[in-house]
């Protein structure tokens, strides 16, 4: 048996995980240490009454007769896609059936590459989520780089070349800067002039406060001829530990000799998935409920008033940073000659205060770090306190 | 953008879709009648109480403040790998560090594929579960086909040829057919010359009453070295539409220059999961406890009987089949000169009756039938009852 061509490397160890590790040995030195963790992208809060009490309910029926249920249909029950619809793509070209209920957006990210001919030309905004990279990696494709950096105030904008696919993150992991319409609508021209396809990861649109700001690529017309988009409970409804997120593609988008991606990505998730397990869809509708959406979007601006309390602390002593506006993150730049990782190491040692070096989302991201809302406002008053001082000249 | 190449050829719908189909027609036409489901293998009985009460603890855990549980380890929780153990790994050379769980066995069949040199040469023993088949085709693997057939009791021998890849399913799926320890050791002593990787398909053990055949392949001394083996709940438990498996991986296979498959699965699955829900994972350690297993071992019985019942009829009457001993499938031989899509459309118009025709397992699966033993007794009883009408004399 011969292993993958694309495995044949020896890897780093994924970045979460590296992570994990220097902090793990952290605490194991300094037992009784707070820690002020602002590292992985991990929610908090506990999971709202309205979708608690819907999992009570269906897992209620799944003991009973009448209300049991065996294998979901493969696209995720209408119920829900009905749900997602309502909540999130009015005023688009996408409908119930064209939404596919998933595991996650981490999950959809990476099965998409189910559909892309090996050795494709792969564009990535880096600073980015490694799981984009990773993933088209052990697929043989071939990964470009779109490096943002402060002086684009990291906001990528389409090269002068073409390519097969784009993975776009808006608001972006991990720099917590969303693209405007005008941004995106350079994207989408830019795809459908050369026929890339863009995959579109929305897992934060609900942190967006800014009116310019898109919540669904969909929003433009001809979206729908040439992206994908992926959407996600984890991050607006507490669900990272529930996993159900979704993937919308319409009819329209076409490619090949007239195939349907839509039809194509049906095909290969029969073969490879017997859908989301009913209680997490009859979760993930009271979450997308009047009473989910008004419980959670509650959740959502108690991370981002976290993220913005790092901001304003941080602007306050000068220090050049992103996001918390339409996003549970902050990235700042580290401080001059220091690098993403010796920042790390640094907050730790002095302060207990975990972050997460932007060395780990490529090297487009050294020089910055990333700190993450989804902790108590305490731990976020805290760890104000602790960049202050820090930062202090 | 290019499609997939292996996505380039205009293909069948899925075996179960197109019967869905078929049989949601039929429905149309007959609104009245009563139908006799012995077509799509998913179950049919509520979960138990074990499981049920596991759940909505859970839940109620989800939604406080000391119980909420973000991402779950990708791997699982050791609790729930520690119960897989216990109750499917006494006796053999896994251990808890070697569970991977997943969102079930169909996800773990073809994600595992990943882990494969694309174009590598799979064998599949055909009659065929046929996600096999289409997880290796999308990835331009070459499927050789081990055919089993009448003459050989649909128990399939090592060829005299080398492969990279192997998938075994004992229970089988569609044929219900187990393999004895002998007949296994000759699989493992085959990979363990040539180097073969063995997939085994477990999802079916907790059906074996024969003592001869085998709960798990690494029953085998040695065939850690060359297996990887999947469980699932969905059958023994009434997961399909909860959605709990796992893979299991011994640190000792190795193939290339020494790599670890187990450390590569750890590493492809880290960026393509973010693992099961914890809800999910308690509902799953529950099944698995003392209670659980007594619970889910009558539903085992139930259905393995109805499956029987069916077994002895066709056999009262001279009709060729096997399964039933060992799982809740019976695979039969249709009238002469009828093919299996006939004899699906006869049983269905004259008597309601849905069997799954063994075309769609491959061509080695032409002349057969599968009956399913997931319905109430009742149901089986009409179904035996008119398997006897339609093949009397």
């Amino acid at each position: 048996m011969q292993i993958s061509e694309y495995f044949s490397n020896p890897r780093s160890p994924y970045l979460f995980a590296d992570i994990a590790r220097r902090v793990s040995v952290f605490k194991g030195q300094n037992p009784s240490c707070e820690l002020l963790d602002m590292g992985i992208g991990d929610v908090t809060l506990p999971m709202s009454k309205t979708v608690v009490d819907a999992l009570a309910r269906a897992a209620a029926e799944m003991g009973s007769n009448d209300g049991f249920r065996g294998y979901a249909p493969c696209a995720g029950y209408d119920f829900l896609k009905d749900a997602i619809c309502a909540a999130k793509y009015k005023n688009t070209a996408i409908t119930p059936c064209d939404i596919f209920v998933c595991h996650g957006a981490k999950e959809a990210l990476g099965a998409v590459t189910r559909l892309f001919a090996a050795g494709s030309r792969v564009i990535l905004t880096e600073p980015v989520y490694p799981a984009y990279r990773d993933v088209n990696e052990m697929r043989g494709n071939t990964v470009l780089c779109a490096s943002t950096g402060r002086e684009a105030e990291f906001i990528a904008a389409p090269p002068p070349f073409s390519a097969d696919v784009v993975y776009l993150c808006s608001p972006n992991n991990p720099t917590g800067t969303a693209y405007t319409r005008a941004e995106l609508e350079k994207w989408v021209d830019y795809a459908n002039k050369c026929g890339a396809l863009i995959i579109f990861d929305a897992a934060y649109e609900a942190y967006i406060t800014d009116s310019r700001c898109l919540h669904s690529i969909f929003e433009i017309p001809k979206a729908e001829l040439c992206a994908i988009e992926i959407g996600s409970l984890s991050k607006s409804a507490g669900f990272t530990g529930m996993r159900c997120g979704w993937l919308a593609v319409s009819p329209k988008l076409v490619r090949g000799d007239g195939l349907s991606l839509k039809d194509l990505w049906s095909f290969t998730e029969a073969s490879h998935s017997n859908g989301v397990a009913y209680i997490i869809q009859r979760a993930a509708e009271a979450a997308l409920s009047d009473t989910g959406l008004a419980q959670t979007s509650a959740q959502v601006s108690y991370y981002r008033k976290n993220a913005e309390l790092l901001a304003k602390a941080l602007r306050s002593l000068g220090v050049y940073c992103t996001g918390a506006t339409n996003a549970p993150y902050v990235w700042f730049e580290c401080k001059k000659n220091k690098s993403s990782l010796e920042t790390f190491d640094e907050l730790l040692c002095a302060f207990s205060l975990v972050c997460t070096p932007g060395v780990g989302f490529g090297a487009g991201g050294e020089g910055f770090c990333r700190l993450s809302g989804f902790c108590t406002c305490d731990t976020a008053k805290k760890a104000a306190a602790a960049l202050c001082e820090y930062f202090r000249p």
